[in-house]
């Protein structure tokens, strides 16, 4: 997993004789899993492999650091040497996951068991270039180490997993030899710390975030829209991130909705965007005589049962809901989560989508589809990117469906210096 | 592969054991299709699997008729025994894919090699009973076997594939151990033919054989609408057919396009269906002074330049892009294939589609969706049934992207009695 020739910029389909061999140390790796420390002689009896192929395998699994060799205390009764078992690397497999948004970065980070072990965030002006937002990140994660048994141990760094905005684009067909070229900040991680650094939209990454640790945890076909600055999303199919033929999928915030409607940053009009974004929400709601500069005031005149408000977002909600209906027609996901910071104005912009979602999905999958609120906040994408790692290292693959973090104290312990 | 406790509705992720078996198969039998027939010691060393296990593999691929042995006619010098070497078996891995639609069937089948052997089709009356068209199934297939070397035995069947009307559900989550109860026609088709019965949405069935053979072969992303008495699809998603949460997936005629518009058959109102289907669109047609009493009558008008004609496929193709804009900035398809009667009204039709779906789409993907006329007619749906099997069956997984069947002799040559 080391080196720059295996820094990856999104999941490239091995060749087959490396999908082979990843088999064959994924099938080692659930075996220690299961069965915790085993002899060579022991696992060779359980996964059918060769004594050469098993050996080999080993022997690259602990130059990884993956696993280790441990000497039992008690040699069996009647023989000289003592057995050597193999085990997991409790220290190897923690991975990183960092969210660079436009504005500001958040990272987490999960050790071998998948347990969080923290997570931060810092605000940064829009134009910080590459070169300082990774100084940001590699403090913040210098924050989150060498505290006590459960930290975050630098050398035990097994991937980065980095969310951006904008569309990441992956090779246009599965046969495509050619990688698309690093992302700058790919290349300046891998500089830092050394690890393979794999890259997707931060948006696309939270929904995979929501869909193993969040709202839709356990969800295998997971439909994900964030109503913040921008609108988008992501979809989960298949317990897999979508990405699409061309790295442009859960562009929901760009699908059409008032025809001839007002001009989008993307070049159309009459987007969702255009309608339901967090600008579009303030500016109609001022248009109409409302004050408000931001979501929290927003929300603060909603609470108080200011009508203008109300109405505005029963509008606005309804226009979501129909978007969503379409997509469940087309895509039949089990799970919709709505994130971003205007999924706080809750049940008035929810209820809405609800019932707009109810009318125009087809009445046989109306009692199917479960519309929840995001759980996981601004860590959404952070985690989304340790997910991605999860999926694409073989040591770090089969994560738990896990457990709903939304409790989770150390998430919602972010730092803001 | 075979017995009643194999028949499966779809596909289930299998447990570890059986998945990690299944594994070691399809690497055995990947190295016989690549290498061509080769000795046991051979396959050893290639495979990296024990000889206990191997061995193992290989009587049950023996047993199960998928590989044979042959003994080879020059001992290698100095030595006593010949050596017996293991192939594929080239009468093996037959496949049949029926699409059973409403008022008729298409039957296709293809060999090991992937060769299509036949295709044939039959009308029935609409009220025609299961047993019914299961005995017409078997008489269309029998018309497909015992003529030539390349013809149908249906010694060497592995497996069917099957089309049917209207939702197909699986299991809600993949650690579902429940299979859904199989469908009528899986029992009566197992009863004749004694092989695993697959089973899935015949529309959807379409989509996959369009995407492997047909306009969009070797396309890993592919949405597929069809224009037909109903107005439905499917989505191929990373290369493989996707389903849905719910069984309920590529709905993209029931896609609300004019609020508060006609009933539709589903109990919606407004959905693409009561605009885009050969009925709304007679119907439309008619209305508006038209004469034509089915498609090809409608073609003809077309033809001949009539305007109304003209005017109303204009219409209809501006919302049908539209419903297509949307959901290319969801999933991003590389290419979107348009199937069914109506589409053979060509450009009048399809022009329009082209426009809106540039219209509405985001900017960025403009130039990156190709729109296609579907080329496999009415064998897509038998085709995709195929496709089924093959990804499903390990005897005949890997499957060619395959030659475009477009201009295929024997797919166009369909009988009618």
């Amino acid at each position: 997993m080391r080196g720059v020739g295996r820094l990856c910029v999104m999941s490239q389909p091995p060749g087959p004789l490396s999908q082979l061999r990843r088999g064959h140390e994924e099938l080692v790796l659930g075996l220690l899993r299961k069965h915790g420390p085993l002899s060579r002689g022991e696992l060779g009896k359980r996964c059918g492999l060769s004594r050469t192929t098993l050996y080999d395998i080993l022997a690259d699994l602990v130059a990884a650091g993956a696993v280790v060799t441990a000497t039992q205390q008690e040699a069996p009764r009647g023989r000289g040497r003592p057995a050597e078992t193999l085990t997991l690397n409790p220290d190897a497999g923690q991975a990183i996951g960092i969210d660079f948004t436009r504005r500001g970065l958040h990272v987490a980070a999960v050790n071998l068991a998948h347990e969080i072990v923290g997570s931060a965030s810092e605000p940064h002006a829009a134009d910080l270039p590459w070169e300082g937002r990774v100084e940001l990140a590699e403090r913040l994660i210098g924050s989150l180490t060498g505290t006590g048994s459960g930290a975050l141990r630098l050398g035990a760094l097994s991937a980065i997993g980095v969310g951006v905005v904008g569309p990441v684009e992956g090779p246009e067909q599965p046969e495509d030899d050619e990688d698309p070229p690093p992302h700058p900040v790919q290349l300046l991680l891998h500089e830092r710390f050394g690890v393979p650094v794999l890259l997707d939209n931060n948006t696309r990454l939270a929904a995979l975030g929501e869909a193993i640790w969040g709202a839709a945890a356990g969800g295998q076909d997971v439909l994900y829209l964030r109503l913040s600055h921008g609108v988008g999303g992501g979809l989960v199919v298949g317990g897999s991130l979508h990405r699409g033929a061309y790295g442009l999928s859960g562009e929901f915030g760009h699908i059409t909705v008032e025809p001839g409607g007002a001009r989008c940053g993307c070049g159309g009009t009459g987007c969702l965007e255009t309608v339901a974004s967090i600008r579009a929400v303030l500016d109609a709601y001022r248009a109409a005589g409302g004050r408000a500069d931001d979501v929290p005031e927003l929300i603060k005149a909603v609470q108080s049962g200011d009508e203008t408000a109300l109405w505005l977002l029963d509008g606005v909600g309804a226009r979501i809901g129909e978007v969503l209906a379409a997509l469940c027609n087309a895509i039949g996901p089990s799970v919709i989560v709505i994130g971003g910071e205007l999924a706080a104005t809750g049940a008035p912009l929810l209820d809405p989508v609800e019932r707009a979602l109810a009318e125009h999905v087809m009445p046989v999958s109306r009692h199917r589809v479960r519309l929840r609120r995001a759980t996981l906040g601004e860590a959404a994408g952070a985690l989304g990117g340790i997910a991605l790692v999860l999926h694409e290292s073989p040591l770090l693959a089969r994560y738990p469906a896990g457990p709903d973090l939304a409790e989770d104290p150390i998430l919602n312990q972010t730092r803001t210096p």
